[in-house]
């Protein structure tokens, strides 16, 4: 079952605020990498405690800092207290399972999203929750599991190809949100390959695992668009906003990521008519598989029964049939019951069923 | 029946701001409490009689006058007419079966919802309507019975942890209705694990009270859609009064509440869904299942119709029959009906019903 | 079926305000009822000549002419023209099957709506339009046939309890109003138990009957609906216009018969949902009912028709079948056939169905 | 099938506003006829030549020019160019199949409607498109064929009966229009009976035609909303378009004709609900009736299949069967298949399917 | 299936604003051809190089630009730059798959649609992606393939036929979309002559086949509704934009285009409605069908088997069955065998299924 919602109850009861991590442990130990950039230098490191970050927030140059793994309340909770974060905010980042959002704080500004990360190698598709604080020159991200769908954009970065490095930390949250958006279409085309590959089954023999199969592809496509339509209102609650953290020139580039996500719904929809023409045309399948199967019975039963019955009628032993005296009956018998037959057969080709 | 309305015919003709208690008596006696609380201090008690409450309404500390049971009209009219409230906010307080709502008048904001409260012993979920009413520095809450999803919020009070005991009577109102909220994540969690039950039962040999069972949990949670969905507007009405009894720093808490609605009425939207599909895939595994006993009494019929029939032929009586006298004519028809079953078995074969 | 609009046809072709009756003609002679009153003084009558109800006009009291009866035009007309009413509204009242609507006119609010009225002796329920002018000091009804919902209202008048005889004519309409939706209560039990009885038809033996109750209750109730949906626009509407004719502390109650409407219209789309729901069963009821029939059919075919042809090769007159002279060739005969059926029986029951 | 578009593609290609009949040709001449009135004179005339139509263009009272037939593309030209009408507009005029709408130019206002005739000879309902050019003291009508809707208008005018004699050009439009809305009632009857009939049809004896006859209506009732819809947006701008053309005291008579669309849309929705609902009555029908005929054969076959299976036994010729030469088991066999029968009857007693 | 959306992961990575083009190659060669007109003066001609056309940017004639091919990049690079198109834009133009969208820079306005090429040929439909820039005296368009649907407006051009050749850029602009809507007609033309098409079928013997086709043409009409429906937007945004690239006198032509798409989105949805309605008239049809096969098989099963089974007890070999020696017995099982089969056929007439 698509389960959008984690068990929450754990919470119920608790302190508005309170820091507690709902979800899945998915991580050994929470890693922070730093990328510091400005358009001449460029430095990336691993760093061990989160007091390495801190300096980072009053340099002039664009900070990235990635965490990896929320089950570390503590780190959260530094973090949040140096760089004044709001404690409702932080609950948000560690309870997995948020609505996609966008808040504005004069300081900084908050965007949570679903980031879906396909791993070719098992074929599968990894949901994680993605956070990011946009600062005046920094840029906080927070990943519940390390492995990502960042590394062409940090390529970028580390090359200065693009316009990355000549812009600010609005640049840079943009270009997350805009790889995030990227590789929904990458599980777009996983889905349409299955689409097709349903499609094919069904015009060939479908089996009742078919429409359980149709059925699952629905379900994750609902879990897509759930994840997909809020995004929507995000970015547009992005090039309304003012604010000063986002710059003039970033509307361009936002209305540019916004129609991405136009387009992904778009498709999502469509391939939810799709799957519903799919599954009507399934069930008719079934309905005309039965009618095949209810002619075979009918022509064979309307045909034999009645020249069983013939049969039956000479079978019996009455000491008073004359027909049984007679030489040619028997053959007599057999060219009534080849009429009958053949009656029966061209009154079935008129109706079609043969 | 999901009964959302009870019988309120009783009350048809009476003149509006009447008080009568409509709904039933749910609880022997009405049961008062007091919790009267600032940064430094905290008090809580029992009363017996309404007056005793009366004073509170002066004091600068907050007060929190919870009342469990509605039948006793004079308790609440008495109520009513010390804190000033108007006769149509007592009779909808009184009349259960309301649609979650917010007035704000001046002196008061009154708020209407709907309580669910899961008992894990009876594993049943007990609906209630709660009504609050916000004034300046005390809060009033009407319950149908006493046992509500409090008790973690009192206890934050009594223990001074969290915000509630630094904040004033409106953080208390806002803290009320997020109890109420993060409770109906325990309800979710309840249909989820139903639906999980439900999917496994359909995977397996589904019953056609499995149907009914689909049936009566689709209903349940129209029942509680019918109670969030209103509560989304009460939420961002609260958001955007404009109350002297509303603090600034409130409207933070309020969105995050606001989101976790969104959040139940996402989830609640996708059970529907998930619920649909599994009607669908319940009733086209009712037609192929009728097409897989129909098949079997094709190929049985269709087998053994015909060779009855040519056993049918040689049992007749008919004098002239050559074959009858033949030697080897017995063996040579098991030969011709085996034949005969053979092509049929082949022709099932190609058709895949065998 | 439920016809929501009249041979209006007879209209076409008038010019517009013309002043003709469009509906049955349901009482036998048009009766015209004064209620006067104010806080001190009470005056009833009924009058037999509509010049009667001129001087009422002037008064300082509030006066409530009430109508029943439209098919004598000339009687309406006549007021129309003293009481200075637009002739298309005139047309309106005389034309029943409109849409609720309301409208301001300077001098006067004229509001249009359905009145359901059920009659327990009966079991039935009638519908009529009712039409109110609201002036300055003055309210005048109209209605199809005598006998309506008022009476509670009508003793309140005369005896003076609640607010009526305190307050003007905005709120002796407003108490109209407040009448006529708390009867839709009484017609929503009357569903509720229809709904009720039907579930219980359809757990227990459900006919063809059944589904034609369900989709003829699914109409009357949709019949409902189109008239309460209006219903609600038009009670905004009065809260939102700006009239002095409506004073300011009737706001509060109109709000309160406006959140009425609200859960007439909420119940009603739960029943539509709830016997949706009861169709889907039926038909599911139908499809596991086939499936049942088909079963047995299967079972006994399957089981009989083998044995019968084996029955059939020992029946046939061959003069060499060697097995007919052996001794113990019945008896293993019918070890034969019992282990055919038992094998049969056991795959039946391997597969469910028995 | 409700061809909604004709064949446009004639156009496609041609400049914008190029003037081209599309549409079939109805009529064989364009006729030309002239109303010209004030609340003293009245004349009417049938002209041979455009330019007759001049002269009125300039009185002060009130012309209306109805032209029937739209092939003669020159005259519609002429028209076009002595009243400076907007060629884009002419093309509208003369290509039917345009979805109704209103627009206002300072000098005059434009608008499209569909008009629906029936016509009670031949059971028919003519549908046509209908353009009315509202100028300061004239209106012109555009129809594809002659014979319309207006004869009691146009008898209104000659009479001078009502208001029509005492009023502007803006009244005349608005009566031409509320006279096509009114009409629109009488389909709706047609619909209406024809539903009831339909019923009928459904609770009797319902054939494969009944369906396609719903089928058939329901699509006739989509293409009446399709009319309607849009018109409702007509009337709702003509009552907020500020033009001197339409005076004030139109505003009420426009509202008026407004509420009718809405209750022609009522209807057609209603309509819609009821068909769809009939759809599925039919198809549970069905099912019903597949039910029934498998029960008949389940119990003749499983009640005879047995009882011949036990016959063919003793019509076995083994040379040792015992049974064959007691005195008794003939009559004792019967008993054993009476017996079967009987259980088997109340068997099916007991499942309700006799 | 219908892919809206190309292989977009090609591009997942890459920087905002990187050109590649994304979608087939669909020419050999980018072509570019220069239309350059005024009310007096025209020249038409086809350019090698990029270079060529940037004269034409400071003319004060109307210059129309035309690319056929996108798969040379540097082309519409080079022609990005000199006419100082944004990077993003560029990006769109050649990553077909886009949705149609408008958007206003201050230089020039940005218009990307759907255009649908009907080749009557070879009996399909060419989609592609046509973008056009409208700057102050010149447009550029690109196509994916030569071959479009413009020869009519360049044959106007040419021969300085309609209002072309007098107004300005904006104008040829809107001639473009025109051109493309027009067109739209074309293939909704084809959609309802195959839709008859289908009807007929359906009326006649549906085959399995005939669902499939109902089935892709709803997606084909699909495909068509996602492109139409942004395009309403991009007309209403042409209307609303205030910029000075476009004039006022456009407004008029922008209404008719506008109203066009509307047409065409209506004539979509109705043929969607259409083709539901034929599915469930087919699925009833596939239902009514099998209810046939039924009635056939139960009515020769129901006469025939109780036939058989008096048949079989009169071949039993019993030694003593009295009836066997009766000299009268044959001819009178023939009695009761008769009256029997007379009696079930009664019973079937009475039921309606002979």
């Amino acid at each position: 079952m698509a389960r959008l919602f984690r068990r929450t109850s754990e919470k119920a009861g608790l302190a508005p605020g309170s820091l507690i991590h709902v979800g899945e442990k998915r991580v050994e130990k929470t890693k922070i990498t730093i990328i510091d950039y400005d358009q001449a230098a460029f430095g990336e490191k691993e760093v061990a405690t989160v007091a390495e970050c801190f300096p980072f927030k009053e340099t002039s140059t664009v900070t990235w800092i990635n965490i990896d793994g929320l089950h570390e309340v503590d780190v959260i909770e530094k973090i949040g207290k140096h760089f004044n974060i709001h404690p409702l905010i932080l609950e948000d980042i560690l309870h997995t399972g948020q609505r996609p959002k966008m808040e504005d704080f004069e300081e900084y500004i908050f965007i949570i999203t679903k980031m879906f990360a396909y791993e070719s190698e098992t074929d599968t598709v990894r949901t994680e929750q993605f956070s990011v604080i946009l600062g005046s020159n920094f840029v906080i991200s927070f990943q519940e599991v390390s492995g990502d769908v960042f590394n062409a954009l940090r390529d970028r970065i580390r090359n200065g190809k693009g316009r990355v490095r000549r812009m600010g930390a609005d640049y840079l949250a943009y270009a997350l949100i805009d790889s995030i958006v990227d590789h929904y279409f990458i599980l777009l085309e996983k889905c349409s390959d299955r689409i097709e590959q349903l499609e094919e089954e069904l015009a060939g023999d479908p089996q009742s695992e078919t429409l359980q199969d149709i059925h699952n592809l629905k379900q994750e496509i609902v879990h897509l668009r759930k994840s997909v339509w809020p995004l929507r209102e995000v970015i547009s609650g992005l090039e309304r906003v003012e604010s000063p953290l986002i710059t003039e020139n970033l509307s361009m580039y936002l209305r540019d990521v916004y129609d991405h996500t136009i387009q992904v719904i778009d498709s999502v929809e469509t391939y939810q008519d799709l799957l519903s023409g799919m599954i009507d045309l399934y069930l008719s399948g079934v309905s005309n598989k039965m009618n095949e199967v209810m002619k075979v019975l009918t022509i064979f039963a309307s045909i034999f029964i009645p020249l069983t019955f013939l049969a039956g009628i000479y079978g019996m032993n009455f000491e008073f049939m004359p027909e049984l005296k007679i030489r040619w009956a028997y053959p007599a018998l057999w060219v009534v019951m080849l009429s009958v037959a053949g009656v029966l057969i061209v009154f079935f080709k008129r109706k079609r069923w043969l």
